[in-house]
């Protein structure tokens, strides 16, 4: 459309103004890897350890369906991360999972998915940060002893962090996160190299104990049911996998090829690591118990279990401290940095439901500090809730984590599928046809693998906590579908208003009214602002609160010669805002086509405190008055001393919101 | 001044406004009495009872100082209602304790005077529900056992009462208020007969009790010591004898002596009724012990000790449970109403303080109900904290409540002698001043005693609790200094600023910015308003957070035709604050004598949830333009159909603030 352009360079006069102290830095696969793939990998680091504990139910017979269990969860990760890689070549525009379900199955499905990813984001920080506390307390015994405190306060930092505006960029998250990854990587390799090549044996701190069996020997069902449920918890591996289809915008170009290629990369990194794990956990007989005091025999008095990594760490690397300490420093590090993409991923999503009018309306400016900072509250406010509820447990949290991932992949890759459709529907004899049949049969494998693992994981889960989760969805569905119809009605009523009055009637005169409560200078402004104006009436009012003090302001009024008069309306009872307010309305009802603006001295303060010992009188007599239709309401500020020191603090205000990274924003002066 | 009256009045165009549904019905002594003296009488319910529980640590044989201890607390009570005559007529306008202080003793002292009223109102909520649920608690034994639920229960009603503003009358104080003194005098009455006319013996149900000294048996200094604490205790009787002389303005004239003679009959009602109990409690050698448990010999297992003057009633009356139950029911009733004069004369004294700057300037109009609120919900949270940290004991809560109460005596006796030196001083051969030298003897011995007892309270009580009471009291005085520091530096801000610009010069344009996001009936209205004003400059302004919508608005401005620019701001990162902001900056830059007007449409809503979902971006972007200097902001409001509902709200809204019949307001309608 290029006469609209046209029209709006037109209007658009001198240069545009940009808030141009941030600059588009888009990101190379190097650096999009760690920033979009820390939540993903680092769930590699509690995945294979919740099988075994799932497992250990069974005893030791338990853990010989361990690593089939593993095979499963990777071909079900291959599979998601094939279907993903049709999704960022399909909707490159960053909406992912929302948009593709908005899309293609309507709005209610997208907010199903909305509500999903919205009770997720508070399951990464407790999940991660439980995780976090479990792996820095096998080598700090007074953080496993303190772990629900611990974790709090993890959280507590987190939001404080976030709260201020944490310079974010990539390096931050490509050092641990590359980090890890080598420490895994270190550890399968050198673990492997020592079995296999060098024949050593590596038995972990728990090889030598037994594991008892909890209540009877499984067998038949009661077996299969906890194979599942093992699964169920490993499939935990895939949280975080569809991070990158939301940040496809931030790729440099070719932005769908590259996230392509950096989700596959992310993919098999992630699928390497996992595997690893489990099969050292098996070569070292780890034990990991549900319940180690009960099931562990033969360990030694007030053995307190350590993680998995921490135990396989400890073994590979013999008694090399150093290599187990980077092992488990760096796991519980990226845990860290995983939670903290939920304080970013969430303004993120706030913004575009905002914009679908499902949240309230400012959370779509992402630069707004306040919505953005009751939003990060509020999620470290629920994941706090959760972990002190669940004593910081990654076992029992993790119930809850899962059904949220699953429910938007079904949605995600169902509305694919129908994406697929109705393309080949369009033109069937296209030349791109075949290639789309193969996307479709892709996605097609996705739904079917993350279809079947929604139901394994509702069956083995729901009574677990999984319920906690889906209530949760259900009630934030709610609440977004009414902040809809709100706004709806809103509309309608305004469409409404329109049809009754067709035009809008010019006022006929312009009434201008002066509150005055002394005579100093913030009056003096707000009547010269008044008489600039120039109104058809100006007036000064005074309400006599106080005889002695009103006598006084009429005298000074009369001996300053003003030729503005003064009207004094009595209040007996010393309120301001009827008689004010009543006032108002003698004058419009005496001339109901006049306009009448009153206008306010402000005083505008620095300080927090300030504000309760000034204005508040005027501030509740604003509120009364927009109450009153054909009036207008203006302040008329007069800047205290104080009000510099705010000032100077907006102005050095940090402007790059949480997130930033992950749009590709950075701070100009980090570009040059 | 008679010119600057008809100054006033010829300003005054028309009928002054007033808010006339209010008026003034001033009291009768009769009806006087019970909406002052609730307070003063109802401590009568706990102060015999104190005096016998603190004696009771030196066992049955303490109890022959009681009649001793209740006589010098009678005097006390004859010497304070003797000097608050004088006071009465010697400051008729209501200031009370505060103002004499104030007036004679400097600022400094009449703060220290409020801060200690502003703490007994708390303790006066504290003591009075905690003794109303023991006396409750006595004929319920449900509510003996969670006394401290009940009491905190009590606290919430009463406040969520007077948060939605209780219709007081005059009938609602004198019912209760003279029932109860009708019962207990009664009660007296009908002992004495049954014991000195008829002869009969009315044994209290703890009369054949015995009762363990606590620790050593008492001679010399501990026993001297033991009985000044127990008549510290007893002095709790005169807690809110000073209620009247705030309450002179509300009698009829001459208000004065009807306040004195008021006060006269008060005094002698509390003293029989005072005098009453305790003589009846030595007639059925009642037994009250600081420790039941332990003290208590002979008493049946499970004994819950009952208050004194529900033993009282029980022995009286013999089986006739109407009878006991009219007198507690009252007592605990009378109980209740003694704290709602709290929650009443809180806001009154908050207003005083506010006037002279102590408190944030909008307490000073008592019409004022969110202030309000927020003084009604920070008494009730702090009175609830002490009943909980008491455990509702009365015994360990009256061990706070009586230094603030001697505090200010002290301060206003000794103010009152000031005041007459002052007046004998300026003509000492006045035909009053014999009646002048005797106000001031009255007065000295009011002061002479009361500050013996202040003495006697610091020293028995100080470690039991009464620092918890002075280290409060300093702290409000502290906080209160600090206001007041900060307004005195804000005036002299001004006064500065005034000598530096000696005129305000007119602004020589005015630059008017009309905000639009949507072209809509908003828009539409304060363009139209904006055009009423006709500025020198008019233009509309928008922010561009999203492409499409912008081009939409460009369009259908076009089509329109409005003859008002309108031009695009850019915001690449979907800000809106920041782009306006800079906005009006450069056009203040471009010609700094012109007054910038920013119209923001606004919508008007009537729920409170609504606020959350409009307007927010505008509130924020208005705080922050306020900061600029030369800009004013006017809200152009669109009443959105909910509004309705709370514009009808605030016109059905009780307009009698509490505290209004103590100030001699009433409703119109009750007075016809």
């Amino acid at each position: 459309m290029p006469k609209l352009a046209s029209v709006l360079k037109r209007l658009v006069v001198g240069r545009p103004f940009r808030t141009d102290r941030l600059a588009h830095t888009l990101l190379s696969k190097r650096i999009a890897l760690p920033v979009f793939a820390s939540d993903a990998m680092s769930s590699v680091a509690y995945a294979p350890e919740e099988i075994l504990i799932t497992l250990s139910v069974a005893g030791v017979a338990g853990y010989t369906y361990s690593l089939w269990i593993a095979l499963a969860v990777v071909l079900l990760m291959l599979a998601v991360v094939a279907s993903y890689r049709q999704n960022v070549h399909a909707y490159p525009s960053g909406g992912g999972d929302y948009e593709v379900a908005t899309v293609n199955h309507g709005p209610r499905s997208g907010l199903v998915v909305a509500s999903a990813l919205l009770v997720d984001y508070v399951l990464t920080v407790s999940v991660s940060i439980s995780s976090a506390a479990a792996n820095i307390g096998s080598v700090v015994p007074f953080v496993a002893t303190h772990k629900v405190e611990f974790a709090v306060g993890a959280i507590v930092v987190l939001t404080a962090l976030n709260l201020r505006g944490i310079r974010e960029s990539g390096t931050v998250f490509a050092i641990p996160t590359y980090a890890f990854v080598v420490g895994i990587l270190a550890m399968v390799v050198w673990g492997a190299t020592r079995v296999v090549l060098l024949g050593q044996e590596i038995p972990a701190e728990s090889a030598s104990f037994g594991l008892v069996e909890e209540g009877d020997h499984l067998t038949g069902f009661a077996l299969v049911f906890l194979v599942l449920r093992a699964f169920s918890s490993g499939s935990a591996a895939l949280t975080g996998v569809e991070a990158i289809s939301n940040g496809v915008p931030a790729f440099r170009k070719p932005k769908s090829k590259n996230a392509a290629t950096t989700l596959l990369l992310m993919g098999v990194l992630a699928i390497v690591m996992f595997l690893g794990l489990i099969m050292l956990a098996a070569a070292t007989r780890a034990k990991i118990a549900e319940d180690p005091a009960r099931q562990l025999v033969g360990a030694p008095a007030g053995y307190e279990q350590k993680t998995l990594v921490a135990q396989l760490a400890n073994a590979v690397f013999g008694g090399f401290d150093p290599a187990i300490w980077y092992v488990v420093f760096f796991t519980g590090l990226i845990l860290v940095l995983a939670a903290n993409t939920a304080f970013n991923g969430f303004p993120v999503l706030g913004s575009i439901l905002a914009q679908d009018r499902y949240l309230p309306r400012q959370l779509h400016t992402r630069g707004d500090r306040l919505a953005f900072s009751n939003g990060i509250v509020g999620l470290a406010g629920f994941a706090i809730v959760l972990v002190v509820a669940f004593d910081a447990e990654v076992t029992r949290l993790i119930q809850l984590y899962i059904v949220g991932v699953f429910v938007s992949f079904v949605l995600s890759q169902s509305g694919m599928i129908r994406h697929w459709n109705r393309l080949l529907r369009a033109d069937p004899e296209r030349a791109a046809a075949s290639r789309m049949r193969r996307s479709r049969a892709v996605n097609a494998v996705g739904l079917t693998m993350t279809g079947t693992v929604l139901v394994i994981v509702l069956i083995t889960k729901f009574t677990k906590g999984a319920w906690i989760a889906i209530a949760a969805m259900g009630a934030i569905y709610l609440l977004m579908t009414a902040i809809r119809r709100h706004y709806d009605r809103v509309a309608a009523e305004l469409r409404e208003a329109e049809l009754d009055t067709k035009t809008v009637t010019l006022p006929s005169r312009n009434h201008a009214i002066v509150l005055v409560s002394k005579l100093h200078l913030p009056t003096r402004r707000a009547l010269a602002y008044a008489r600039a104006t120039r109104p058809d009436v100006l007036e000064a009012v005074t309400v006599n609160v106080d005889d002695a003090d009103t006598r006084e302001l009429v005298a000074q009024w009369e001996k300053e010669d003003f030729s503005v008069p003064l009207k004094v309306v009595e209040s007996p009872y010393r309120e301001i805002t009827k008689p004010v307010l009543e006032y108002v309305k003698r004058v419009r009802g005496a001339n109901p086509r006049d306009v009448v603006t009153v206008y306010i001295p402000e005083y505008v303060v620095g300080r927090w405190w300030e504000q309760f010992l000034h204005n508040q009188s005027a501030l509740r007599l604003k509120g009364r008055l927009l109450f009153q239709p054909g009036v207008m309401v203006t302040s008329v500020p007069w800047q205290l001393a104080s009000s510099e020191r705010l000032k100077q603090r907006y102005r050095d205000r940090q402007e790059l919101a949480p997130g930033a990274v992950r749009r590709g924003l950075s701070e100009k002066k980090d570009t040059k």
